[in-house]
């Protein structure tokens, strides 16, 4: 017999390179970038920069905060780093201290600061609305722009709404919206507008520049279809404990498990403090690999801090010690996420951020 | 004008120590022990327990994993700490080389383990299970127990189900369950049945020790009543950009605001990547203290990674850079924890693990 307490986080990063370099051929007329912000969407930036810069020979990131691309400037001094959220008076400092760091600026004020505190020469990446109405110029903004403060750009960027729906309306619409602002404001710049999503949307969305992320991470993001991703994250959680449910027990905070009949369950070392989202409470499933090949089992009660529970009656052989898989090829973080109503971005992010399990990369 | 472009999480130091001290006052016939687990719940594991030793005389620590145990074992030689978890492979070095530690044994299978690697004289405490139906023994392992394995022990415990229910039936169910498991097999050890929830259920509960969780970081524990806690937490990120939006636009991915009319919005650096639920999505809110006071805006479209989007039509007064308050004492993370259809306890664990955060600890 073997107990473990620890969950482990497995990152296929053999899989994430696979990924990134078909993504890469798809969008082969742009230049590819990869983002990594959020901590690589939780996966590890430093172990995924590490990945592209040397075997895939990426030189260009994006992240979101100038803390976030600090790291990555101080150990490779050729890449060159987008910051997504731009600058403020919280990071004007990394910025004016790393060359490397590009400030995506999101409007006219944003914009006045960065000439305040920029050295000459520095250039900056501009943000335009074409319909996220999230971070960027708006047309009002736009006019205002002298040829002078067109100059302090080297990137023109927008990004997409719905890039994940096929036919949506808003893609074309964007689309069309990029265009103009392209052809009145910056004729001549480097332009990018798709990230993951936009890449599969095809070569008018790739522009000159693509922003790889959660397609690279394993997302699909092209849910339309099967996913040509390869599969990343596993999540695996050993089986603390087994025990019987008579009929008529309750099962978890707030009994909100009641047994119909005899049960049996399994106590696994993993919860929402690990990043499993609480909404799979009664919902979730697990999946344990037996010699009948790959058989599931429901999380049952609330999912709690440190603990699931799951009804393994109906699983033909489990022990203390065996591993509860929560997420993996055969159940990927999107179907997980579909369980969980929402979207794996976030669950990703969440369980990435965990310092708890043991992390693994598969090289 | 400024422009910030991190979000702040303030953590109240002293409003911590006044609720943990509440808390001891309330079972003053019961020994203390603070939950630090999942680090502090999100809030720092290092800050809280310094804190707690240091002005409060704290000794007795409760964590789940070994892992999070070692740091607060290395830095206080005279504190105890007990592992919600237990003992694995994966965790027995820590085990052996740190006498401070006490497993929480859940099953007979962990109980032969630990005598498989315990030095002799150590002790461990023993989970028994009540009616939660998690980790602890049960009746058929009770009855296995010689008087040497009771021997082991020096702590029984047992968690309640529905603690933050006062009239639920489940708790005077466990008690019963709890004190005739005592009575017939660990008459002599040391009893701990409440968390935060059970203290405010009455002397009965209380028992030698409480496990002092959640209510000392300010969640209400005893819902039935306005909390009796101070707010520990607050939330806050800068507006990055304020536009317009003219009727018939949409907000966000997938496009799933729309204006009905002219509106104002405030784009806010802080997302779900940095522990805001996603299931805030045109569901929650954010407030700005004006000339006026505290005044309301609902977050429109979807929760992204990095932003949310704001309708601050009905904000007197909003300029870049002013703060946007996601939680505070005047809307909890119980709070937002309703509105995002979850509790409170798993948003903290959320927001706290975020990196790019700036982290500020009031005293």
């Amino acid at each position: 017999m073997s107990i473990f307490t620890r969950a482990i986080l497995e990152i296929n990063l053999n899989n994430l390179l696979d990924n990134y370099n078909v993504l890469k051929d798809i969008a082969k007329d742009a230049v590819p970038a990869a983002v990594v912000k959020d901590d690589a969407y939780g996966l590890g930036a430093e172990a995924v920069v590490d990945l592209l810069y040397n075997r895939a020979e990426a030189r260009y990131f994006f992240v979101a905060h100038a803390i976030e691309a600090l790291p990555i400037a101080q150990k490779y001094k050729d890449a060159k780093i987008f910051v997504l959220q731009g600058i403020g008076e919280d990071s004007a400092e990394i910025f004016q201290n790393n060359p490397q760091l590009v400030p995506v600026i999101g409007s006219w004020d944003m914009l006045q600061y960065w000439k305040g505190i920029r050295k000459v020469g520095r250039k900056a990446a501009i943000q335009v609305e074409t319909g996220l109405n999230r971070l960027g110029f708006r047309m009002n903004e736009l006019d205002k722009l002298s040829s002078d403060d067109k100059d302090e750009f080297e990137l023109v960027m927008s990004h997409l709404a719905c890039g994940d729906e096929k036919d949506h309306f808003m893609n074309e619409h964007q689309l069309k919206n990029f265009e103009n602002i392209k052809r009145k404001y910056f004729p001549k710049l480097t332009a990018s507008l798709a990230a993951s999503d936009g890449v599969f949307l095809g070569q008018s969305f790739q522009q000159n520049m693509v922003r790889l992320g959660a397609a690279m991470y394993g997302i699909n993001t092209a849910p339309y279809r099967p996913n040509q991703m390869k599969n990343v994250v596993t999540v695996k959680a050993p089986v603390l404990q087994i025990s019987d449910l008579a009929k008529g027990e309750f099962v978890g905070y707030s009994a909100t498990y009641r047994a119909a009949g005899k049960r049996k369950i399994a106590i696994v070392s993993i919860g929402y403090g690990d990043g499993v989202p609480r909404s799979l409470s009664n919902v979730g499933k697990v999946f344990f690999k037996t010699a009948k090949g790959v058989e599931e089992a429901r999380i049952i009660g609330r999912v709690s801090m440190d603990n699931i529970i799951c009804d393994v009656t109906n699983v033909s052989q489990i022990a203390i010690g065996d591993w509860a898989i929560l997420a993996g090829d055969f159940y990927t973080l999107d179907d997980m996420a579909r369980d969980a109503g929402t979207i794996s971005y976030e669950i990703m992010s969440r369980l990435g951020k965990n310092r708890r399990f043991e992390r693994k990369y598969l090289e």
